[in-house]
C-alpha cells in the first residue's frame, strides 16, 4: 500500500530544507548587494512554506513502509528539482521553465549540463545556488534529510541505499544516521579543505566557495565561461584535478580511512585500484591525443585533469578537447560509459559495477571449462550472490537500452547522431558536456524544450540509478 | 584434457570441404574462360591436399570431448579463414594477406564489409567466391560439417550449439545431424526460390546466384559498386528485401511452419512478434528520413530496405545512409545494435536476447514490489531459469565491453570516433557498412593491416557468439 499523505509529508520536509539553503542564496545576495534580494527571498518563502504546509496538513504518526521509500525518495528529488527552479524564474534571469527545469535538475543531479550561453552575466546570488545544488545532491539530498531529520524509523536505511550511487555500500555504522552524519562530515570537512587551498592559489573566496560545491560534487558548473580553464594557475588546476578524484572515490572508504589513519587501506580496495589503474593508462591515452598542446606539463594536466573530470563525471573543462586527436576523444568517449567508485558523488555505470561484471565474465567462461564446478563470485571480503549479479548486469543492460533509445529519441528531434548520443551519455551519466553540438564550448540551450525534459528526465534516471525511478511505473506498485 | 591430434584431424576435414568448395569456383572460371582457372585450381588443391594430409596423419578413433568441441569450432573457422584467402592471394587480385584475410573472414562470417574499392574489377571466379563463402557461412560451417559427416558422436550437439546464433535453439529433432540436415536443406530451397525470382526479374544468372548467396546468408557482398543500388528495378528491391526479412528469421521456424503448413505459427513465435515489430517502427522513422527522396513508394522502399539489412546485419544498400536526415542515420544506429532473430543466418545481439533481457527487466521491477515473491521468466513455454539470464545478460555486457575497448584501440589507431565506433558495431555485429569513412559508399581498405586484423577477430567473436572464442583464452582451458 502507498499512503498519498505519508509521502507527500515527508516531500514538505524536503521543501523545507531546500528551502532554508535558498535563503543562504539570500545572504549572498545581500552580501553582494545585488538587485535580487527581495525576489530571492520571496522565492525561498514560497519554498519553505509550501514544504511547512504540506508537512503540517498531511501530519501522521505513521512509519513509512517499504514501498512508499522508493516514492518519497524519486518524488521528493523531483519536488526539489521543481523548487529549485524558483530563483532562476522568480529573479527573472531564467525565465522559461524549461530552461530553469533542467538547469535545476542538471544541479540537484551533478550533471553540470548548462543551458546558459553566458554563465557570467548572472548575478552572484544565482551563480552561488546553481553550485550549491550541486552540493546538496553531490553527497545527497535523502542522505542530509536522514542525517537532520528524525523519526524515520526502519526505512531510513532504504531510502540511503536507493539514493547512494553504487552496488556495494559499506557501512560506517549500524545506525544508517549515523553513517549518513559521518559521510556528510566527511564531505564537509574534505569541502573545507578544498576550499582553503584554492583560496591560498589566489583564486576570490565566492569562487573559491562556488568551485568547491561543484568539484567535491563532481558536478561540473563553474562560475565562468571558460569553466576551469579561465584559472592558468597550474596549482589551481592540479588541486581540482586531485579533489575531483578524492570525490569520485567511496567516502566510506574516507572515513573508515581517516578514522583507521592507515593510507594503505585504500589500495586495498578492489574497486579504488581499478579506479585508479584506468585512470592512468587513460590518462597517458590522452597524453598522446593533445601533442599539439605545448610543453611537457601542460601536456599532462590538460590530459589528467580531463580524463578525471569525464571519469568521475564532473564535466569541468579546461581546453575544448572535441578538437583533440582522435584518440584523445576516442579515450574521453570511452569514460563516459564508466564512472567512477560506487559511494562517491559521481554518477555513471561505476567501475564497482564493472568490476563484478568483469570478474563474474571470468567465472562464465571457467564454468563453461569445468561445468559442473560451483565457484562463488568475491569482491574483496564480500560473496556476490546470483540475485545481484543479475541486479548489476540487468542494470547495465538497461541503462544501454535507454542509452539507445533516448539517443534515437533525439535524433527524431532532428539533433545529429553524434552530439545526441552523447547528450544522452553525457545527461545519464550526470557528466554534463557532450560532443558535438553540446561540446565543452557549447551549452544546451538550442535544444527544444521537449529535448530539454527528456534530457533532465534521464539526468535524475542516472543520479538515483533508475530503479527506484522507474518502479513508479509498475502497475503493481501503487496496487494493494 | 585437449588433444590437439583430435583438434588437427577435424580441422583437416574441414579444409576438404573447403577446398572441394574452391572446386566450384575453378569451374565458374572455366565457364566464363577466365584466365586464373590454374591458379584457383592450385588454391584448391592446396586446401584439399593439407586438409586430407591433416586427417590422415592425425587419423584416431576417439570420439571428441566437452573440451575439445570449443577448439574445434573456433579453429575450425580460423582454419576455413585463412585457406579460404587462397583464391584470391594465388590469383593475385587481392596479393596483401591481410586484406585477403579481412575479406575472407568478412565472407565466412557473413558481414559483408568489404577492402576493395572496385569490385567489379574482379573475374567473376573470385565474386562467385565471396558470395559462396557467405552462403556457406551463413547457415554454418560447422553445421554443414555435421550434416555431412559421420562420426562426431554426442558432441556433435555441443558443436552445433556453438555455431548457431542466439540463446535459444528449437531441436528440430532429436537427432543433431537431422537437425543440422533440416536446416539446410530449408537453406537451400529458400536460396533456390530466391534465384529463380531474382533471375525472373531480370537479373542474369550469375548476379541472381551471387546475390541469393549473400542475401540469404545475410552477408552483403555484392557484385555490384553501387550494390542492390545497381538495380533499378523494384520488383528486385522488394524481392531481396523480403528475403533477407526471411533469412533474419529462425530456420527451425521455417521447417516447422513448412511441416505443419500453417503459416500462423509464425505469429505465435514471441520473438518473430518483436522482431517484425521492431521493423515496422524503425521502417516508419527511417521513412522521415528519407524525405528527400522523390515517390512515395521511393521512399517507402529506400527506408524498409535499409532498415531490414541493417537490422538482419546482412549490409547491402541501395542509398548513401550516411546523407540522411538525422532520424534516417539514428534509427540506423541504434538498430546495429539489434541484430535478428536467434536460429537464423544474422549477426549481432539478436532479438532473442533483448526479449529475455526485458522481460528480465520487468520482473526485477516487481521483486522490488513484491521481494519475496518469485516470479519464474517464461519465453514462450520455456521457463528460462537464472544461470540462461545470467549467460544472456553476461553476453550483452561482454558484447558492449568488446566494442567500447575496440572503439578505443581504433581511435589509437588515429580513426575518427564516429568512424571507429560504427566500424567496430558492424564487424562485431556482421553488418558490414558503418558511418563515416566505413560508410556505405567507402569501404575498409585505407585502414592499417593491424585494424584490418583486429576487425577481423572482431567479425569471428561476432560470429561464434564470443563465448567459443573466448573460452580458449582462459589458462584453465588448456589444463589437464
Amino acid at each position: 500500500m502507498v499512503r498519498s499523505a505519508v509521502i507527500l509529508n515527508y516531500m514538505g520536509k524536503i521543501l523545507v530544507i531546500i528551502g532554508i539553503a535558498q535563503i543562504s542564496v539570500v545572504l549572498c545576495a545581500i552580501i553582494y548587494s545585488e538587485n535580487e534580494v527581495i525576489k530571492l527571498l520571496i522565492s525561498a518563502l514560497i519554498t519553505i512554506m509550501t514544504g511547512f504546509m504540506l508537512s503540517k496538513t498531511f501530519a501522521h504518526n505513521h512509519s513509512i513502509n517499504y514501498r512508499e521509500g522508493f516514492a518519497i525518495v524519486t518524488l521528493g528529488w523531483i519536488a526539489a528539482s521543481l523548487f529549485g527552479t524558483l530563483p532562476f524564474i522568480v529573479s527573472g534571469h531564467i525565465p522559461s521553465f524549461a530552461d530553469a527545469f533542467f538547469e535545476t535538475v542538471s544541479g540537484f543531479t551533478t550533471t553540470g549540463a548548462s543551458i546558459l550561453t553566458d554563465v557570467e552575466a548572472l548575478p552572484k546570488s544565482l551563480l552561488f545556488w546553481r553550485s550549491l545544488t550541486q552540493w546538496l545532491g553531490g553527497m545527497g539530498i535523502m542522505a542530509l534529510f536522514i542525517a537532520i531529520i528524525v523519526g524515520l524509523g526502519a526505512r531510513a536505511n532504504q531510502i540511503f541505499r536507493a539514493e547512494v550511487p553504487g552496488p556495494i555500500s559499506n557501512k560506517i555504522s549500524p545506525r544508517v544516521r549515523d553513517t549518513a552524519r559521518a559521510l556528510w562530515l566527511t564531505y564537509v570537512v574534505m569541502s573545507a579543505v578544498l576550499f582553503l587551498l584554492l583560496w591560498a592559489f589566489g583564486m576570490n573566496i565566492f569562487d573559491s566557495l562556488c568551485h568547491t560545491f561543484s568539484t567535491m560534487a563532481t558536478g561540473g558548473f563553474s562560475t565562468k565561461n571558460q569553466s576551469i580553464g579561465y584559472y592558468s594557475s597550474p596549482y589551481i588546476q592540479w588541486t581540482i584535478t586531485l579533489f575531483m578524484f578524492l570525490a569520485g572515490v567511496n567516502f566510506a572508504l574516507h572515513y573508515l580511512i581517516y578514522k583507521k589513519k592507515t593510507l594503505s587501506q585504500y589500495w586495498q580496495d578492489k574497486e579504488f585500484k581499478l579506479y585508479s589503474l584506468i585512470i592512468i593508462v587513460a590518462s597517458i591515452i590522452a597524453f598522446f591525443g593533445v601533442l599539439h598542446i605545448s610543453g611537457g606539463e601542460e601536456k599532462a594536466r590538460a590530459a589528467v585533469f580531463q580524463v578525471i573530470s569525464i571519469m568521475t563525471t564532473t564535466g569541468y573543462a579546461t581546453a575544448d578537447f572535441d578538437i583533440w586527436a582522435p584518440m584523445g576523444k576516442g579515450i574521453l568517449l570511452v569514460l563516459m560509459f564508466a564512472g567512477a567508485c560506487a559511494g562517491s558523488t559521481s554518477g555513471g555505470i561505476k567501475v564497482g559495477r564493472y568490476l563484478i561484471m568483469l570478474q563474474r565474465a571470468k567465472i562464465e567462461l571457467q564454468q563453461m571449462v569445468h561445468p559442473r564446478a560451483i565457484m562463488p563470485l568475491r569482491v574483496g571480503d564480500r560473496v556476490i550472490n546470483d540475485a545481484l549479479v543479475i541486479n548489476v548486469l540487468q542494470f547495465f543492460f538497461i541503462y544501454i537500452f535507454i542509452v539507445l533509445v533516448s539517443t534515437l529519441i533525439m535524433s527524431i528531434m532532428g539533433l545529429d547522431y553524434v552530439s545526441g548520443l552523447t547528450a544522452v551519455l553525457s545527461c545519464i551519466g550526470n557528466i554534463g558536456p557532450g560532443f558535438g553540438l553540446v561540446g565543452p564550448t557549447n551549452n544546451y540551450g538550442f535544444l527544444s524544450d521537449t529535448a530539454k525534459y527528456l534530457l533532465s528526465l534521464l539526468m535524475l534516471l542516472g543520479r538515483l540509478e533508475i530503479y527506484p525511478f522507474l518502479i513508479l511505473f509498475i502497475p503493481q506498485y501503487w496496487k494493494e
